[in-house]
């Protein structure tokens, strides 16, 4: 057995590219809050505008539309918090929340908490058995009343089986009715081509950690028409949206991370979307009953590259993802792990899963790091770790 | 006219001590998300909670109660609205917030959009001549209604004028009406003594950047008993009180910082009260009407060791500012600069100062690289700056 470990797991987050490194390193020595008026502070703020400045061309916005927070769930809280409340402030008949059954947590948990606190009537919109937003029931629930929805919060990419949302679509279904839409684009920056202005979205989260960037820093890129009440009070900082110390080192290597990955993202996605499907191809040769949840691997435009959901009949996810561990295989299940209990993924029983198909599944995901022997190694581990996973679950 | 940079506002922020970043960069290039359940994701998982145990260790705590936030305005948030709404839930009647005149504007902020929005009835208790808080007015404040009180909240030591609160005492008349009691120390951790267990205060602030450790990381420590509501939610990652990924190498560099700068506290005061008490004799020699606020210095437990806050009566604050920086030294006015558009600060006023003594005050603030130099280079250019600042604002 080797010592050498194949992490499979980019999606719960990428290692640091050494350029980002980098950056942000170069600052962590500076003396100077962003905020002083002294020279020290100016140069701080200099390169604080200077990364702003670097995302915003990566993203296709304005530099004044990047809003800097502390990372992707802050930002998805700001995000749909404070254009709920500023939205309900103008006219309070806008308590409807609409939103796909698929979100992340850190958008369906601020979600849960505005409906029992805030007054919040949120819609979970069905997906396909690919995980995609049926269109018909976004356009007639907001048809049933138009003037209640407060906006419309839809993934740019699904996090467990890497589906893309149809984000054009639903912009021009709310656009018809003034409805701001929010995007949770953290998987998709740098995997596939983002671009918030031709998007049409009003909101848009991304984060360092998932673009080789560090952890801790990341943006809410809102376009400056749109109302957003502060999450975070204090001094400011951030266009009056967001308070707190500004983290010019974080900023620093974040800029860098977007900058690369969204330069080299064309290549990167051919890159490991061939992996990806050699990875697929291969364990289903060595376990046949295997299979891909989510949109197919060729489906142009459907899937994010580095993303292969597999299902694994008559095994349990946690089994197979602590036996491979145990051979150096660092995966994921698609499932929230809550206080040790493992709950069937609301993903893929919203994609129409049973709760036993919902919890044979792993997600392995690739990214910058990967390379063939990550591949190689799954391969070669995959048919006795299934076996035993089998065994482990039917005992004799 | 020299080149160096004399540093004089370790209070807005201090440079990262070589051991805090040591301990920071050496996790940068570590692959795994803590919360996730392979070998990388528990090896992180561990450098986080050893972090959380040093951390601990030194603020007099238990590791369950530190949770970890993007730095001190989010704990401060997380704290005053948390526990507002945790308090609430319970009581309705519990509306009422007491805190004081001359709090940071991370706490101050967010109580006053509790109050136009929340429902919470904030009380600013008066502070006397030296920004101390009137023990007697908050008192009679709690017996005035004790059951409709939510939430004390009192800073340890203040940002501007260092003045240190009488926490013990605030905590033992909270106390017996069972108030729970939170407290800001971000200017005091590593600066006086500050022990979580002994002050009794029920959640305290700490961030990271004051203490030589990076931007971007804090915490609040909260004892377990506290409710408090999530600002931001998700995942739950931090005791379901905080959601976000969790940032090993930021909270790695801020554990070694923190346990630093609390083991070296007395040494450090007792170094940087010094260097204070000549900076302060020495402008007064050089500026004979200049003169300084808040506590004396001479007071015993009364005063941050490195805040020195002085008067210079005839000078705006902004144009002594400009014109020491032009001279290579950086410190700050008490003042909050919105929109370019100087206002006289808050606590000054709260300390009775009138608008024109409000505007022409400086705060030296310093810290753990200050030396001898530094205050050197103050005292030779004070005479003509203040000469300098006095003909600006008289013209003939």
């Amino acid at each position: 057995m080797t010592t050498r470990t194949a992490y499979l797991d980019h999606a719960a987050t990428t290692p640091m590219r050494a350029e980002a490194v980098e950056s942000m390193t170069a600052h962590l020595l500076d003396v100077g809050n962003p905020s002083s008026l002294h020279a020290s502070g100016r140069k701080a703020r200099r390169v604080v505008e200077e990364s702003r400045e670097t995302i915003a061309q990566a993203m296709g916005c304005r530099p004044s539309e990047v809003v800097f927070t502390s990372g992707g769930t802050e930002a998805d809280n700001l995000a749909v918090k404070g254009i709920y409340w500023a939205r309900r402030a103008v006219d309070p008949a806008r308590t409807r929340i609409l939103t796909t059954a698929v979100e992340h947590h850190a958008v369906l948990d601020p979600l849960r908490w505005l409906e029992e606190r805030e007054g919040a009537e949120v819609e979970l919109l069905p997906v396909d058995g690919e995980a995609r937003l049926d269109l018909d029931a976004l356009r007639a629930s907001i048809a049933r009343d138009p003037g209640s929805v407060a906006l419309v919060s839809v993934m740019w990419a699904n996090n467990e089986v890497g589906t893309l949302q149809p984000i054009d679509q639903v912009v021009a279904i709310a656009a018809e009715h003034g409805i701001p839409v929010h995007t949770d684009a953290v998987q998709a920056v740098g995997a596939v081509p983002v671009d918030f202005a031709a998007s049409g979205v009003d909101a848009l989260t991304l984060t360092g950690h998932k673009v080789g960037g560090p952890y801790g820093v990341g943006a809410l890129v809102v376009r400056r028409e749109v109302g957003v009440t502060p999450l975070v009070h204090g001094g400011g900082q951030e266009r009056d949206i967001r308070s707190g110390t500004i983290d010019t080192p974080a900023i620093a290597g974040f800029a860098a991370a977007v900058e690369l990955s969204v330069k080299h993202q064309a290549d990167h996605a051919a890159r490991v979307s061939a992996l990806r499907d050699d990875l697929v191809r291969r364990v289903i040769e060595v376990v046949p009953d295997a299979h891909v949840h989510g949109a197919p691997l060729d489906a142009e435009g459907g899937r994010l590259p580095g993303n292969a959901h597999l299902g694994f009949p008559d095994c349990e996810g946690d089994s197979l993802l602590m036996l491979l561990d145990a051979r150096g295989i660092e995966c994921s299940t698609g499932s929230a792990c809550s206080a040790g209990v493992p709950q069937p993924s609301h993903v893929l029983l919203a994609m129409g899963c049973t709760a036993e198909a919902a919890r044979h599944s792993l997600r392995f995901s690739l990214g910058h790091t990967s390379t063939r022997a990550d591949v190689d190694a799954l391969v070669e581990a995959i048919g006795p770790v299934v076996e035993r996973a089998r065994m482990a679950k039917r005992p004799a």
